[in-house]
């Protein structure tokens, strides 16, 4: 199959690339490098270089024979895409190309007023480009678990079935998120499902939850092929971001009370699970949501079992709260329906100590490149810079 | 009161700019003119010429004594909102300034990306410049009764409570628009409730229906202070098309079947509400939503009512179903909630047939400058341009 992957450089993107390339798929893979000028703007580089990817895709085809089309290009231009659209002419798109942190989205209004023009722009030209140059292809599009915020009931796939005053009527699952970026994701999911009705596009829209780790079958053929792993507070997720703490013999800091729950998953599930939304297309002007995560952990649970497993391999953790700089509910009801990955068939890895401690031995390698002072966080939410 | 009043050169930002300057309100007008742009390009002119704002202000100045600041200037551009913020410190601000035609957003990817850029920009620059430098100010913001879509429930008052499997939360109530243009109003909804739950931002959120008339108080002072008239597919609202149809003697639209039910409301009665929540601001981190309406109509109702007081003043009005060129339900469930007004002391008009009679009077003065080339519909839903 032709796919193009926009974001292709990304945490999620290069692995993704590597994946459906060595699958044997015709893989063109797209990145302006804006994590990468975020990153270096807000000194936030990752625990290692990572190449660029016409180098990355050279030392995957020296590793496999394999080949990853390689296009260096800004998703929210859509002269760009348009040109991109007409000559790849894709069967499925899987699109990562937004700006992806949280906190930098908080920080002032240039960095808000970034992320909502990248990520409106670039979801609005994918639309367009495949309206115009590819309208039978499959947009499979990266949302996140975060649009849906915390609310007090049970978070549905999706959609919501309302019944109100003895009438029914099925509603794009109320969305209400904790920060501008994720937010945007909102914005991108109701433009989605406007054009899907109107324009009868293919639309798959994961919600996905916190991914942690960062090894693929690809990325151990050279340590040059692993994904960006990032531990900073603007773009490390918080498993990550525990890992490389307890690795570096400074606390685990737990954002106020703790209670946040959220469902993660293993890298690994997100190729698996973008792989089964590829494999099972949807219709024309159908659009499916997936909830992309297979555990459910809080922030205390997730600190209490990266000590256990550190302390037991002799790191000696320490688990600390700080003042929250987010705005956010730190003890609430939380229980997440993750059924239709598990209907197409997922068979997901499980966060096991065994599978923390593998983790922990890998982060090790990297001990003496561990920056502490990217780790604490220095954006707050309610701060107007 | 200081107000900002944003889109002051439109339909309903020019009524109100004479509105609250004849209170004693010390008023602001800001317009950038590109609903003029794009009615010019468009070949979507007025019935009669405006004049622009500056001599609008003059002429209204002349007549009454009262002032109207102007301000020529574009809300998507931050620098020139955040110079007009500090120079103005309002104390309310009213939000029109937004590309408001839905036939135009669906024109093509250049009309559509106009809109969603626009119009997002506005918003979000109105929000920034209040958190930045008038953070106590109220903010009114225009939407529509259009982001609710035509759900198979009653529309409730901007928010909805849900029970689901024995628990309960209060969502926004779900928004699903008809066309790129209400999406937008979608994404801006979504944006303010987002800052105002972050930055404790007060805001009101008017859910407008379709408005009719331009005969307002202060524009009868003088024939050059009417508002904007359209008639035309582009910015004509339902209303205003058929009295230009039934004065010209060309048959009234209806677009497929005409069972379209909305909620409409006499212009006079915009200014009464925008009047209203201006006296009754919210509290820092509340946000309001109000449904701005006042009676619901079916097309084809509203088509008889034009119809049988046409016939009456022997216009020999027709009717005609033409191919619908949007996407939307035309026999569907309506009935939405607008009790909030009436507990804020609306007094509304009612579009009896003395009002309707009064109103094609008015329009039959302007009949020899009807362009009936205007009226049918140019745009199609489903086209990619």
């Amino acid at each position: 199959m032709r796919i193009l992957i926009l974001g292709g450089d990304g945490y999620l993107g290069w692995p993704s690339s590597m994946h459906f390339a060595n699958k044997g798929h015709e893989v063109w893979s797209v990145d302006n490098y804006l994590r990468r000028d975020i990153a270096s703007e807000t000194d936030s580089d990752p625990l290692f270089p990572n190449p660029k990817l016409p180098e990355r895709a050279k030392i995957f085809e020296a590793a496999c024979g394999k080949k990853i089309n390689v296009v260096e290009g800004d998703c929210a231009d859509f002269e760009f895409m348009s040109e991109l659209f007409e000559k790849v002419q894709p069967e499925a798109v899987i699109h990562y190309a937004e700006q992806p942190s949280a906190p930098y989205s908080m920080r002032g209004f240039d960095e808000a007023s970034l992320t909502l023009d990248n990520n409106l722009k670039a979801t609005f030209n994918v639309i367009w480009a495949i309206m115009k140059y590819a309208p039978d292809c499959h947009l499979i599009k990266l949302g996140t678990m975060g649009e849906y915020g915390t609310p007090n009931i049970d978070i549905e796939e999706g959609w919501l079935d309302v019944e109100h005053k003895g009438r029914k009527q099925k509603f794009l699952y109320p969305r209400q998120a904790g920060s501008l970026y994720h937010t945007t994701k909102v914005l991108d999911t109701d433009l989605l499902w406007f054009y899907v009705r109107t324009h009868e596009l293919r639309v798959t829209d994961l919600m996905q939850g916190p991914v942690y780790g960062f090894i693929t079958p690809e990325a151990e053929m050279d340590d040059r092929l692993k994904p960006n792993f990032h531990y900073d507070d603007i773009f490390g997720t918080l498993i990550n971001r525990f890992l490389v703490q307890a690795v570096s013999g400074t606390p685990l800091t737990v954002y106020g009370k703790g209670g946040q729950t959220r469902g993660y998953l293993d890298i690994r599930d997100t190729l698996q699970c973008v792989e089964l939304a590829l494999k099972n297309p949807v219709e024309k002007g159908e659009m499916r949501i997936l909830n992309q995560f297979v555990e459910q952990f809080s922030v205390n649970e997730m600190a209490d079992r990266v000590k256990t497993v550190g302390d037991h391999m002799g790191l000696n953790v320490e688990v600390k709260s700080i003042p929250n700089p987010r705005k956010e509910a730190e003890d609430h009801y939380y229980n997440a329906a993750n059924t239709g990955f598990k209907e197409l068939g997922l068979k997901p890895h499980i966060l096991t100590d065994d599978v923390l401690a593998e983790m922990l031995g890998q982060v090790a390698d990297y001990k003496g490149q561990i920056d502490k002072d990217k780790i604490m966080p220095r954006v707050s939410w309610n701060k107007v810079a």
